[in-house]
């Protein structure tokens, strides 16, 4: 089974919205083994829409985008022309936006017809639609990108799942592990030839899908007992989100001194809701004053080494948990560039630390980015070493 | 004249990568008023790509991806088989191959036929190549996001402008203004019918961009008179690099307070190059401990009138600037959700204040947005508090 994505919205088509919908739409599919043949993305135009949707034939149809309620958001018409075209008995027009309209009110309505049912919004109010036509089975989700996918996984995903019964899929996510690497690992394991498997590439290492239609437990358990230290989830959840699990489980509370990293850290870990419980608070000290005035670094160590030193980075640690007495400390410093590279020190350059009562630990790579990139990398490798210590 | 974007390869059909380039195209597209009808994305295969290609008509067709050394970039070939279609006298294969490789070896080589060029790769080795068929004019790009852009704007944009010489075009960017409202208002101006006019909605508030074939001077000179107060660019730069440069300009520098952005706001100064000029340094304050110890807020504050109060934020803007001795101190506190609304403060709402030596200004706002999304629009919010108070 294949599918076809149909991402509509003249803010795509101009350039001024990034299509992260069908990105987290062809990663779904994927890791149900429904492959994703095309992505098609066009403006508010009801006659392409619909003429779209006509010429599909034996496919996953997911469409996103147009369902709200300004004057250019016409899936709506498009979709009602392509079901009153294909089922004789369809609704007229005013019974369809009649029954759309009561779902506003009350939540509870969910068939339209026969062959199309309303999926319910578990963000937004505007609801999509599932409609099965001409071996197809489309699905019309809203724009909004966490509309479209709460949608997508409290009321596509159950449905696709179901279609794709008999397939097989499993997903490891591994930190501080790289593609290639990974690659070399797998092509070792035996049963390789009978799973599909896909390496997705993350800022913190990679995911690794495994789909057949055959058994894939005993090359998932190869695989897991072979990577297993890099392996931060099974369950789809973020390195974040394993991050606040473990320093919940653990009572531990943790501060942050960023340099580098310019706040992407501390956005990174406060992005997981409850993390008021651990995080006690955050530093982004850019200069050598706010180092040594809010964290303590020695003066003399950012003289004798500079602020991008493992010596800075260890004081920046210790430091920080010092100030409000948090069991943990991490933090990042480095060189984001353009600008600030010298002959010892590369651009990209980036030291991160990690403090507890009893142990300091400092990490260095070379991250070749563009600065924006680099801030993002920087982050990632602090919170690689943060979850490798608190997994110990 | 409108544009086709074809994005070839399997990262993008399988979700490991988000299609940037697409937008990036679409924004330069649509700044020349080249409108993008359709962004089609599809994996590596020959007949496909060949289909496509021969199925515009008078179109702009970009194409990126599936020009490099794998097995699996085949764009070559269906470009190949394209021209070999079209042109009765096209070169053979092994020719076509040979001057690419001379390319290679010599950048000085381009055309490669009367009716196809090579387009130089600033960035990487593959070239790309520009092909003019059935009124359409077709340019075949690398997919790699820095080597598209920069093969763009070296190679295929100088081409662009001579096919819409006659258009003119003008960006006016606008923050803590909506896009209803600007609506309405450029409506009233004369000329409005003239001209062609984009509203691009942002975090921050609205761009404007104004095309047509004739004169726009006039029309935009009056929109620039209507709407002065809440342009802050009308060269392209962000809010972060126009308060930057207000800050470099009045040699001021700032503290940050961050308690529901989370670390956001720190994020966008600090992706800016050169911050550390001005950005003396951040804390995110999570808990009261640390907005009462770092910050200096008074316990009381917090006992009367709670964390999330016009109260508690004006104290840690004041109480920011003055840890670091900072000309500048700017704060938030709301309630990012999904947990800590209480009857009296719904979810999102969020306070954001501006301290100086002389001045402290509070403002309040519900945004009602998930949580990621709430901290950044609070991270907007802030810094448009500072980027109003920066300009008087």
């Amino acid at each position: 089974m294949i599918a076809h994505i149909l991402s509509i919205g003249a803010e795509l088509t101009e350039g001024r919205v990034v299509n992260t919908n069908a990105t987290f739409l062809a990663q779904q599919t994927q890791q149900l083994g429904i492959g994703v043949s095309r992505i098609t993305t066009i403006g508010d135009d009801i006659q392409e829409i619909t003429e779209l949707l006509s010429a599909q034939k034996d496919t996953v149809v997911i469409t996103t985008g147009g369902l709200g309620p300004t004057h250019d958001d016409i899936t709506h018409e498009a979709l009602y022309a392509f079901c009153h075209k294909n089922f004789d008995d369809f609704l007229e027009k005013d019974e369809w936006y009649c029954i759309i309209k009561k779902y506003a009110k009350n939540r509870e309505i969910s068939s339209v017809h026969a062959h199309a049912q309303l999926l319910k919004n578990p963000v937004g109010h505007a609801p999509g639609f599932y409609v099965e036509a001409n071996g197809c089975h489309i699905f019309v989700l809203p724009g909004v990108p966490s509309e479209a996918e709460g949608m997508f996984q409290e009321e596509v995903l159950p449905l696709l799942k179901k279609m794709a019964q008999k397939y097989h899929s499993h997903t490891l996510r591994l930190s501080g592990m790289y593609e290639s690497k990974v690659q070399k690992i797998l092509e070792k394991i035996q049963g390789r030839s009978q799973v599909d498997i896909s390496l997705l590439p993350q800022y913190n290492g990679v995911d690794i899908v495994v789909k057949s239609r055959n058994e894939i437990n005993a090359f998932v358990d190869e695989a897991r007992a072979q990577l297993q230290k890099y392996i931060y989830s099974e369950n789809g959840s973020s390195l974040e989100e394993t991050i606040a699990k473990l320093l919940i489980d653990q009572k531990k509370t943790i501060a942050v001194a960023e340099s580098c990293s310019g706040g992407f850290t501390t956005h990174l870990l406060t992005n997981v809701s409850g993390s008021s419980a651990y995080l006690q608070y955050a530093v982004v000290s850019y200069s050598n004053e706010a180092k040594i005035k809010i964290l303590g670094v020695d003066p003399q160590t950012i003289t004798a080494h500079g602020a991008v030193s493992p010596e800075c980075a260890r004081e920046m640690a210790q430091g920080v948990r010092k100030v409000m007495g948090t069991d943990i400390g991490i933090a990042t410093t480095g060189i984001s560039g353009p600008t600030g590279a010298t002959p010892n020190k590369p651009l990209g350059l980036v030291y991160v630390a990690y403090a507890d009562s009893d142990h300091c630990v400092v990490r260095d790579k070379v991250i070749r980015r563009p600065r924006v990139e680099h801030k993002k990398h920087s982050a990632y490798f602090v919170l690689n070493l943060l979850w490798e210590r608190l997994k110990k």
